[in-house]
């Protein structure tokens, strides 16, 4: 198969803040169709943690979304700098949003495309145990959140039944409980997992 | 717990083409902090579509995908009008990419998140079975796809090693697998998907 590519003809910055920038494409399609292409860039890696504490619970972490207006439940996640190592960044989260540190860390997946057809967001998500409390990073300012503390067969309901709406907790929590059910998991991980 | 919300001061219209728009918006965040906000608004729904064929395969759809840069193997996916029932878009994109109609359906999930801190598009994902040729929908002239038909299994494995990194993809799979496993799914569908 040939590989038939997209063409950008010329390129316009549209719009840029803090977290995303737009620009603006003139193309050519794989087909040879010309047409515009609107990018949104993310300036930040979407980071997520799934930490099993001693007792096989979790942690869901509850905020109002501005998008959406509305309160939603997920696991702790936030922004990474593109220029350093995920798991640098998931550790700071996981000391922001729930006072935690780990002492052993799995990647459940890296590179994911949130969103393919228009933005270039990319997301990496961790499995996290061996729990102790950590004060290291301080809160963000911006951020007003809730945290709870679940069992991990429950997030597992909740993630099922529609109860967690966030596409990154969703696919974390989906690719934990398959590496679970399949055997893929350390065993040490996998009895913590078990107890809840 | 009281809900502590966002409020938007004004708004400031940024951006607009055929599938997205971008709005900005002065905040009061819930902490009470001011600051500013940019919004990306779909146009569409995002739809994907799990088939699954007598022989227990389904269908991936592989493209160039602009934003990356690089070539991307995923469930047929598309956009779907906000005032259309998703299941309607559904079945229209089984056609336009797959050339297939489906008897039977079944909602994997609905109203999912794809970038809750960025943008408000939303995601619907569908099993479909007891499959058949249909051409009533013309191909997207605009699209220059590949169609490969592979066993469910198989691409069970894709989703699980990272082969698979688009994020809705990934997160139909895993839920579909998660539903064989605990028995959630008809009896039909589960042993087409049993056969691949």
């Amino acid at each position: 198969m040939t590989r038939k590519l997209w063409t950008s003809l010329a390129r316009r910055p549209i719009y840029d803040n803090r977290w995303i920038s737009i620009t603006e494409h003139d193309i050519v399609a794989p087909t040879g169709a010309p047409g515009i292409y609107g990018v949104v860039h993310y300036k930040n890696l979407a980071i997520g943690i799934l930490p099993i504490d001693e007792e096989g619970c979790t942690i869901l972490i509850g905020q109002e979304r501005f998008v959406f207006g509305s309160y939603s439940w997920e696991l702790p996640e936030g922004g990474g700098p593109l220029d350093q190592p995920p798991l640098k960044s998931a550790e700071r989260e996981l000391s922001e949003e729930a006072g935690l540190k780990a002492d052993n860390w799995l990647e459940l997946f890296g590179k994911v495309q949130l969103s393919n057809s228009v933005s270039d967001e990319e997301a990496f998500g961790f499995l996290a145990w061996g729990l102790a409390p950590d004060q290291s990073h301080a809160k963000d300012p911006s951020e007003e959140l809730a945290v709870r503390r679940v069992p991990y067969a429950e997030v597992v309901r909740m993630a099922v039944s529609g109860e967690i709406l966030d596409g990154l907790s969703l696919a974390m929590v989906l690719k934990a409980d398959h590496l679970l059910r399949t055997g893929a998991l350390p065993e040490a991980l996998a009895d913590l997992m078990q107890r809840g």
